[in-house]
């Protein structure tokens, strides 16, 4: 039997030799790695935090002491740890275990995690409750060096430097976030780092002693840089001491006994302290330690061989759609730039990166920035493109709405994984970007629902003066010949795509082809739908919408997308305004966080699949399936 | 004949003797204090910043060269000094000059401004978009201390520091953002920095010397520290250095002569660089210079006493009853937390920071973080109410919706500034807030009327397990007693406040009273409107709008805020699941961006004022004034 199989708390690895450890180490990894080869799943970072989990559940008294996962898709081992072996086959799954740390999973999670960056700013949330209610657990924040990039992590050191509360964090530095890493932090964290500022202050001291005869007061200016450049010859601990931590490391992420002995007199220190400890993604997998990215967030694959699945008659996805189109547009506008925040491979931007280094910016983790510094480009001629997830956005939301669309600059956002994503859960739908992105000024919204519908997207939007958002899912596109040649398309226009006199379904993206299935299933039965791809969330093309509202008097919106604020209710509004009086029916997302499963998995269970929105339209007519066949529409 | 008079570019100072501009500063001093005295606006800033100003046009070839200014709200020397001075006296007032700088006002703004930290990242956005061009001109960054708080300036220093661009920061650093400046960072940038490092490396010293004997490994680490924190005796340069700046200062910001030889020693280095000025608030202006708080945003005052226009007989302000029932709620519940983002007097939090110092945090210009802290607090017992403007929560929408309401968590927003807020226009309007937070699962979002129900909310807030969201206006209150005792009201629950047959306000907020007194002016024209407080955005109270939709077949919303997603929105949507027919017609703000005014001169303009929507219940109905009179409702 094995350790893991009679393991139910972490209290039970408090005893263990090393020799126990490192197996136990051995032990967990070979099952990461064969749960993640048939669920798909986190690997590279998980595979490299086997070591850190065990010591911080050593070291700490959990789930007394608390431990704060950023983004969270590294603690497959914790969980392994703390009572979810059984059920860790089910990872990522519908009604599993969520690929991210859930406070209503297990008391060992603490805080809901997702996206990155919320960590420090969550454990000293934690800490200050606990100092209010008198408590001495240790509250402990693991981040990675990527999760580093962003604002929020170091709006969360500045307070905690600040209030001085017990607290540690954990700096997992593997010198790559999802891509590899960037940004100055990143380099001043890397151990290259000292090197390449030896060869700075050689340059300076040159500077000086060149500019020395005769420039009277600018030689006191020089001086002063060369001082302080000077200065610059120290440790990365200096920016955290910066910040008013104690700094402890670098120390080597998968040495047991020095990552133990290090957590163990840190959690003795008072006020805020930081570990940095050196990690390598994908450690001890050897298809993963090659290629990290790649088993970053992975699909099914062959354990033995590192071979990872593929349908070999899978249509391209909607992501290396959008890539390859964008390197076509900017061959021909050179205004064109690309944005990503850390989602290189993610967006589908690898071969634009290659072919227009100068046209391209990875700005790390940081998508306020991100969108800001892509205001700052359209103010001054050029036309940006920030390729995002559609979640991700949610962190800029003010950058669009202030520095971007109060302006009505030339901005675009090509809004990735919108709708669905599937087992990445709650914390990753794209399914609110309709709600949060419609009430602002100026902004143009359009949503493909194929792929030459996204070439087209891409093409009107370089076209458009101002804003302009477009969404597209994830996953294989319909596998359609894509046209060489690719014309802008009108502004808020829509597009009929099939008749019916017994009402018509207003649709957006994926659910135009849903719709579009269900008026055939419909038709089958007498009833006969129109189906009407209104192409843009806004504007609208009013003049078809009220048409084919008037003409049927009932209108169905179909949209992946939660029901407030979203496309229904934009229509509810364009009725409201134009006096319609048709019926109108919305379906779309619920009013509630959306739960982990497959794509299809959960457009059923929502009824936001071609035969949930049959069933509908069934329902409203009340016409019961079964006696359906017979009556004229 | 004054200089000022005769100034239409900046190119006109660029050849004056030192003296000749001192005296320059010392009018542009009292034309900012003569103006602002009259139309209030942001002067202890301003004053701070004008030889900071005069030196940078004097360096730097304006329009041509870019200066971005962060926030913007200290940009009046600058609107002066680029052909504005005629219309200065119309700053921040309908059709008048705006009190930041816009893009469309002038070629000498290149960016616009009015949320914090937002300046690095568009100026390295024109830098990067100057390069793509083959371009030459200089692009300068100006930010406070204050705004470097926020983490998006943090992402845009790394994203700096990693390209290398030329680029120009000016720190502005008066030791205070808007309330005295809190974090880290403010104190490493402080001039007290060293001495305080001084006591703790001898603090570390000492805790060396004593576990000398016998700890075995333990030494290596806490001498590792000791190592680490002797290295932390050094400038504030050092945080700049380590994101890849080249620092110089600091630098005494209202000495011209030292201003412009660095400014031109810096302009030619190739890179980026940080140039850090001194400067004091309210600079040349006694009762700014004792009082820069008061004299942050401040309404008319005496110019010549600096003593600020009360109204003996104004009301106390909305925020002001916010402050207060929150201590009164605070002590009677010790869960209760308060959290600013450097907003203690604007968010009304002086007293309970006072009262308790121990429950109240201000984590600087860092919503984001406040509101991830907040989560981390509630996830352990607390009840965090983040007191904030509107407008600026749209910063921490994502962590509003992942950090707090995906885990359902009891965190109270009490956003003040809710609706139009006046002069500050529309970087500052709240007028979204129901559309960026209506469709968020969980969260429950009422609106007060008036003072009495504002503290109801907040108790009704504090008994509730789950986010909740409450906002109210700028300004005055309407001036009624407030009962001692503080009941929470049921959730969910509106309220009928004026009966009629032909037809139902359904209102929110300030335009309730607006509602009433539409009703009173239509009753006189024989039209009798119904009118009910719905109380909640959310959740509607389903039974009582339907109710009163079904009664009357004809239902008007009011709302202070953008009407795409808004509440009528929601009623809509409400109307359409519930199949109710009734005829809906919504008032509130346009899906444009609101331009400056007072308050009451926007409600009118844009038709939410009683008059406004008396009009349009009138044409509604078919009813013209004159000859409604006689005719029964």
């Amino acid at each position: 039997m094995s350790f893991l199989d009679g393991l139910t708390s972490p209290a039970q690895i408090r005893d263990l030799s090393l020799a126990e450890l490192e197996e136990l180490a051995a032990e967990i990894r070979r099952e990461l790695v064969a749960t993640v080869a048939v669920t798909g799943g986190h690997l590279a970072s998980n595979l490299g935090v086997v070591e850190l989990t065990l010591a911080l559940h050593r070291v700490f008294d959990t789930p007394r002491d608390r431990i704060v996962w950023d983004v969270g898709h590294q603690a497959y081992t914790h969980k392994l740890l703390t009572g979810r072996r059984e059920r860790f086959c089910t990872l990522r799954q519908a009604d599993g275990l969520s690929g991210f740390p859930k406070r209503e999973e297990s008391e060992y999670d603490c805080f809901d995690v997702g996206h990155a960056s919320t960590s420090i700013s969550a454990a000293l949330g934690l800490a200050a409750a606990r100092d209010a209610q008198g408590g001495t657990e240790k509250v402990v924040a693991v981040i990675g060096d990527g999760s580093l990039t962003g604002g929020l992590a170091f709006e969360g050191l500045n307070q905690a430097g600040h209030l001085k509360k017990d607290l540690i964090v954990v700096l997992n530095d593997n010198e790559m976030s999802i891509s590899p890493n960037v940004g100055a932090i990143s380099s001043f964290l890397s151990r290259k780092m000292t090197s390449d500022l030896f060869v700075r202050f050689k340059k300076e001291t040159q500077n000086l002693l060149t500019h020395l005869p005769g420039f009277g007061r600018d030689l006191v200016n020089l001086a002063r840089r060369a001082e302080d450049s000077l200065k610059g010859f120290l440790t990365p601990g200096m920016l955290f001491e910066a910040f008013g931590f104690d700094y402890v490391g670098p120390i080597d992420g998968h040495n047991l006994a020095e990552l133990e002995e290090t957590l163990r007199n840190v959690s003795r220190l008072k006020g805020p302290s930081l570990v940095h400890v050196l990690t390598k993604k994908g450690k001890g997998y050897a298809p993963a330690e090659v290629n990290p990215s790649a088993f970053h967030g992975v699909g099914p694959f062959n354990a033995e061989t590192g071979e990872i699945a593929k349908n070999p008659k899978a249509a391209p996805s909607y992501t290396s759609i959008f890539g390859r189109t964008l390197v076509e547009l900017a061959e021909e506008d050179p205004r064109l730039i690309a944005i990503t925040a850390a989602m290189i491979e993610g967006t589908g931007l690898e071969a634009f990166a290659k072919r227009f280094p100068e046209r391209f910016f990875d700005v790390g983790i940081a998508e306020q920035h991100a969108v800001t510094f892509a205001a700052g480009l359209a103010c001054h001629g050029r036309r940006p493109v920030v390729a995002i997830y559609s979640t991700f956005l949610q962190r800029a939301y003010d950058n669009v709405l202030h520095d971007v669309c109060l302006q009505n600059l030339p901005v675009i956002f090509a809004m990735d994984r919108g709708g669905l994503v599937g087992a990445d859960g709650p914390t990753h739908h794209g399914v609110f970007d309709y709600s949060y992105l419609r009430h602002i000024p100026n902004l143009t919204f359009m949503v493909p629902r194929d792929e030459v519908q996204l070439r087209r997207a891409l093409a009107t939007a370089l076209a458009h003066e101002g804003p302009f958002a477009l969404r597209y899912p994830r996953g294989e596109s319909l596998g359609l010949k894509l046209p060489a040649k690719i014309t802008p398309a009108p502004i808020g226009q829509g597009e009929k795509l099939r008749e019916g006199k017994d009402g018509v379904f207003l649709a957006l993206g994926t659910l135009v082809g849903e719709a579009l299935a269900a008026a055939e299933e419909l038709a089958g039965e007498g009833i006969e739908m129109a189906v009407v791809d209104a192409c843009y969330l806004k504007p609208l093309d009013r003049t078809l919408l009220v048409a084919e509202a008037q003409r049927t008097g009932f209108v169905v919106t179909c949209e992946e997308n939660a029901l407030p604020g979203g496309f229904g209710s934009a229509v509810l509004e364009l009725f409201e305004e134009t006096a319609v009086t048709a019926r109108v029916m919305r379906i779309g997302l619920p009013d509630a966080f959306v739960e982990q499963g497959t794509q299809q998995e959960l457009r059923a269970r929502h009824g936001i699949d071609a035969a949930g929105i049959a069933r509908r339209v069934r329902a409203a007519l009340g016409r019961p399936r079964q006696s359906a066949a017979g009556i004229a529409g």
